[in-house]
């Protein structure tokens, strides 16, 4: 089955990119995790961005922080779909630059860029891009819909 | 066959979004059109979100500028995934207010944002998420980004 | 006697918009509070926006941070004045994107914006909308606003 | 009847602020032009916030570039509702100057704040306001509501 | 002798001003404090603005945050010279309303504006308005600089 | 009698700085007009700021784009009091890099900053601060803000 | 003798990046001039970047707008010091994005950041790069920034 | 051999500009460190601007915060390469004034900037400049690079 391909910059983005695993694991969608940094490991990025597709991962989601170059680059390398996760790094300023390096991309090659530290929506972007050929997941997702709902219907009685 | 929806909130949106459509076109991909304005036809919005996955559509495109609600409400109401374009309208602040209207969606309801009127970007997304289950678009994106390369070699002839 | 409807996104922005209810308890108008989320419950969205006007409520206030669609929707099903309070969230970039998909809304669809985090002053613009037709209300704001000033005056002494 | 007034910070201002006379003249709501600048004719704004609602005024729009102080020294002086008009003027650094300085009003002094160079929205908040104790004016709202509605669905056809 | 008016909208502002008034002392200047509320007290602000250089007054200092009219308000009453202090209040934007409220002051009333929580700077501009025409003033200025490059030097040294 | 000394940092901003030129010459106060580049003049600046005090000049006015260092550069040299105009020239980031590189002085150099290309303001303030000293300079800013008054005032009625 | 090598992203860059090889050429200081795009043919980025030492050349200027990866991911790639030209191409969000992808560089990995369309500065910093160990190309610096200053002299004279 | 000069406005910048100190030593290159402060002491500014080339010191890193001259104003006396550090410091808006007052310098005279408190990446960059024509000095970069890679490889074993 297919699999979710997860890499980010450095071992620190790790507390933002656990959503993504989690949320995945929640809609029963395998994972494969990695530390592929665009700056210092340029050849594991190269590899890791041409050949994701030939042994089964569907789609990317990559995550990093400041000039973020990591999505961008494997989307460069890649047919595939690519998610893309502005992280707010110690030194950014303020996030604006994770998510301009992300967004900005030039015609031709895109990058699917989600909210800052939104790692939890890419994972459930990832399980929608899924969805949209498996019915399935597809029916995951309404339900997960379905129980966002609940939850705010609850807390609005709360509220009462 | 799958299709891709392309929605826009005004007639004004096309210039910008036809790059979508173009694109889509030149991979073959079915696209079907449409003028949905999230606080003009909210009735229409709520109509498309809800049944759009239910008659064929894969992937939704949607365009829309200024305080930019189109994407983030059919990306509520549809289990599909939604490709948000923030579009530079006349009177937007230099693309910011489409750009985070967009973008900085809530946990559990992802849009996958595209440049600023980076419309041909959506396409190719929309194609690359259909391709992750079809070989056959697949291979299109590979050739596609082989063609991209083969131009820039051209130019870098050119220049010298 | 007219009501003030006040709704915001989420339970995490009730501290935020506690300032809102307080000032129209201090006023003495009524108020009635929900949760409805634009992203998460749109047909109660669409329920409230369509039908509020219905039931005796004469102004609406509504919350949300980040892609702040809550009070733009509203506004888009309601013939009612809607106030909108840019909720500063955890995950915003620094309040921008909440002021934003609040503020820039499209010709023909108005959304009062207060500042961020501003639930007091959208409180108050509600009963000077009130006031502007209810003699009683108005006596009330031009009461409070002298009150504002001796409390600056009696600073201003504390200073000396 | 109630009528709207509506000040500007000078004639430069004007070709923006029709919009808001215009609309208001479609809604058949009367209105009071008049040009009152809080940095060079501070007097009669004192005048004029002080006195308005004694004079038959029961919302005033105000509309201002730059570091504009008007919408909220008006409001400062009025028990009214006061709606504001940020103004994209010529030194303005792309609007951020009008947009902060009219949204982000100290608590107890609120300004209604509009989309930059949103006057004709600046109008139809005034006619909401005055439609919610007045069903003429909020039949017409509602009336306006559905005539955009139609707009949006005939040039929807037109893309067909 | 010429005394320097420190004006500020609230009392909140007073750790931020307190340097002003510290550094004017220390250059044995007399100073005047007291809170002016542009938007809670309007006709203490006109009056403050219109009578100031009639009692001794050569230079006002005007401090505020947020959309912060203070300083423009009193630059528009007064023939003195106005330094504004944009002070980074607790609901501030990161700063920016009130930096723009202050600086993009339009064409015939200027207002000088220093640094974000500037207040020592608008202290010593303040002494040197007063030194441009008087040498004991001046002089002081010429040996204020002196000391700070002599502390300079120190901390050098003390590096080394 | 005292001159205000106008610096540039390139001839290119003089169709910005000929407002002060003007402005000061309708008040009848004395200019002198200079280049003098922070970056590409270091000399020339260095000898004016430490020496323009000694010769008459009581008040500079320095204008410059992009990374403005002039006006804060000849505040460091001169214990006069400086008056900063951040210019927007052709490769300015929408005038941000000249506002910020001129107000942001750090404590004990304070530069009088005015508006974006703000070179009319910056005449009016130098005339403001040789009248908080001179009575006849300061009846000219009372008659001139009494102009300004009676302008908008004429505008006003031929607005009716 | 050493070269100065010159990169771009597309050849729309080449109107700006014409700067930096024309500085260079004045200094007589050889270049290589080619299109590389990171997005576009990242094999010829990464053969580029691994190589560019091994074949005389000493320095690398990038040029590249919107999310800028080419200056980021040659550092990656290669020992030699690489200076960043942010160009602000037709898409960019008034430049940000291509500022803060190039200069917001993570620890490790540092790219020489100019200003927004500043190639010129990027040669010029390119030759005092190759005369911080070539006395001749140093004395050419200083040659350099004397007629500079002469210039300046010569504009001053003119005013007068 | 030569040394890398580096320079900062206060002695409070010292805790960010340490990487820069640290990382030097660490590739075995001398480096002299001093406080040059451009607003308090103008004179040190130029004579250190002027000299450094001539006593041995072939690059030189600057860091100051706010509105931060000191980079450019070196820049403008020295022919040597001259590398900007951004500090975030206490008053800063965050950060832009820093990054901007250093980054966009006029044509002819550059600043090669690095990241927000980039210190680590200035060391860095020197080191490469003087190993652009040091082979001894470009074979620890390689090695440096190589260093980074095996950690990066090491941290993705650590989460398998």
């Amino acid at each position: 089955m297919s699999k979710v391909g997860i890499i980010m910059g450095s071992k620190s983005d790790l507390p933002v990119m656990q959503d993504a695993i989690d949320i995945l694991k929640e809609f029963g969608i395998a994972v494969e995790v990695d530390i592929v940094s665009a700056h210092r490991t340029p050849d594991k990025l190269f590899d890791y961005g041409s050949h994701a597709h030939n042994r089964g991962i569907a789609v990317i989601i990559a995550g990093a922080g400041g000039a973020a170059h990591l999505p961008g680059m494997v989307a460069s390398l890649s047919p595939l779909p690519v998610i893309g996760v502005p992280v707010k790094s110690r030194n950014s300023i303020d996030g604006w630059d994770s998510v301009l390096s992300i967004l900005q991309m030039p015609g031709g090659v895109p990058v699917a860029t989600v909210a800052l530290d939104g790692a939890k929506n890419a994972g459930i972007l990832a399980a929608q891009i899924l969805g949209s050929s498996n019915n399935d997941i597809l029916n995951k997702i309404v339900a997960y819909k379905e129980n966002l709902k609940a939850k705010v219907h609850d807390s609005a009685k709360d509220l009462k």
